[in-house]
């Protein structure tokens, strides 16, 4: 199996153990190779080919892991039925020259009676964290966890999960691991809904509805630069999405870096809900300007 | 007054930025030289130079962290009186053959706005956990933040902070943290007091006192090897310590490594209190025995 696997995907080289991809990555780097790393759960689809694109633009050597993480699934959420293809998933890595897979076993990331958790506090309050208790934490320590494995010099991550992007990066900051970060566009279907790998879950006329968390974010936009306050834009987001039925877990304007609220810097707008039971979210910087607060 | 310093040092390099040392000792593994690394919070005596001798005697290169990390003292406790002499210590350190000394500024290793904070659990409960709440999660974050900008091949640590030493070997296994820790005896004064900056806080006939808890955990072993029931061992610490005044803090006998209940693996009698306002630790490993629960 392992074989079939490793063979159907010539040029990449799928490892499973994080002390070997971490030695071999080591030893590209002594061979002065640039290394970048796509932190990935699998279920492969453009958005993250688009990150692989970029990491391969940038660098000699491209490591992408395939890890669906326990530990950021809350009780109930859908860590048993998220979507996972591993044969298809090599096979498009492959097609894009990735030379490095690491797809390791849980146990592999966390040992027996592990018991560490990196709480990063700042912007991984709220929004998310709401929704979803302890999902940054677990986020944070497997990053922190792969980022020791995976010993690259520069990480991938889309701008779709901006709060994460926030997340990852203050906790980069905060601990001096040794990695830079760089956040790409998020990839969008024609319609304009982000791509998800959750967008499998939506029935059909979901589908439809969903396209409105990017216009909602779209409109956003508009309303910002025609001088809108925090108040009104937040308020024309919740009425766009709520007219498409979507369940609001949140719509507003928050500072880009610490998401609190609106100050001097870049701002984003940020949406979340669910439409039939899957969840979504979206988002769309706004540039600094002056600010009226509500 | 850092080229002074410096000139102090001949053969020690003074560095006060994480990426600059990093930088260096990454230079040093290519070149082939294994890198030891102590982390100290200076007012170094005769346990810190016994790490950094073992350092030497294992490795080619030693670095010394001297860092009074704020995060790890709570409200009330001696951060601001915590003894500091940056001269006698590079000059210790100097003589000692230390190659890098690492002396950063607090803002160098918290940046600005800093939130994460790792919570390492298990044995990283009850204890001092109890007497200093978030002690260990200054602790563990300092290093995991040491270890980035020192990335030795092995690091250092001293027996007499037991607790410490299963909380930092915890969070290595759990981010797999590309560093093997090495577990060096206690150094002790003739009396058995074993070192600590701290002891120059005692007064002269706390001083005397302060050798119960060395006898305690030393009558712990006696007590364990002819039998003596857990309950018994610690009763008879306890006994011990407050005989001479001690407030006692803790007097157990607990799991080695976990700090849980005694199992089938090695044990370790944990003894702490305070004599005169000075907190004072000891603790003594115990084989591995059948054991009869109280």
């Amino acid at each position: 199996m392992e074989a079939a696997l490793e063979a159907a995907v010539t040029g990449s080289r799928l490892v499973r153990e994080p002390e070997e991809i971490r030695l071999a990555l080591l030893a590209a780097r002594s061979a002065g190779r640039r290394v970048g790393f796509v932190p990935t759960m699998g279920a492969l689809h453009a958005g993250h080919l688009a990150l692989v694109d970029r990491a391969a633009a940038d660098c000699d050597d491209v490591a992408v892991s395939i890890f669906v993480n326990p530990t950021q699934f809350g009780p109930g959420e859908d860590f048993t039925r998220y979507p996972r293809d591993l044969t298809a998933d090599l096979e498009l890595l492959a097609r894009r020259g990735v030379r490095w897979v690491f797809a390791p076993a849980v146990e592999a990331i966390y040992p027996p009676g592990h018991t560490t958790r990196i709480e990063v506090g700042g912007p991984a309050l709220g929004f998310e964290s709401d929704v979803r208790p302890g999902h940054f934490v677990g986020v944070a320590t497997v990053v922190c966890r792969l980022f020791q494995a995976v010993p690259a010099h520069t990480a991938y991550f889309g701008a779709k999960d901006w709060q994460q992007t926030r997340v990852v990066s203050r906790m980069v900051a905060d601990l001096g691991l040794p990695v830079e970060l760089v956040v790409c566009p998020t990839e969008r279907e024609p319609d304009g809904l982000a791509l998800s790998s959750r967008n499998a879950y939506l029935s059909p006329a979901d589908r439809q509805r969903a396209a409105v968390l990017s216009q909602a974010v779209a409109e956003a936009a508009k309303l910002w630069s025609a001088g809108t306050d925090v108040a009104g834009v937040e308020s024309s987001m919740r009425k766009l999405m709520e007219s498409q039925g979507v369940i609001i877990d949140y719509a507003v304007v928050v500072d880009a870096e610490s998401l609190g609220p609106v100050a001097a810097g870049p701002a984003v707008a940020l949406v979340a809900g669910r439409l039939g039971g899957t969840r979504l979210l979206d988002n769309r910087a706004l540039p600094a300007r002056e600010v009226s607060h509500r």
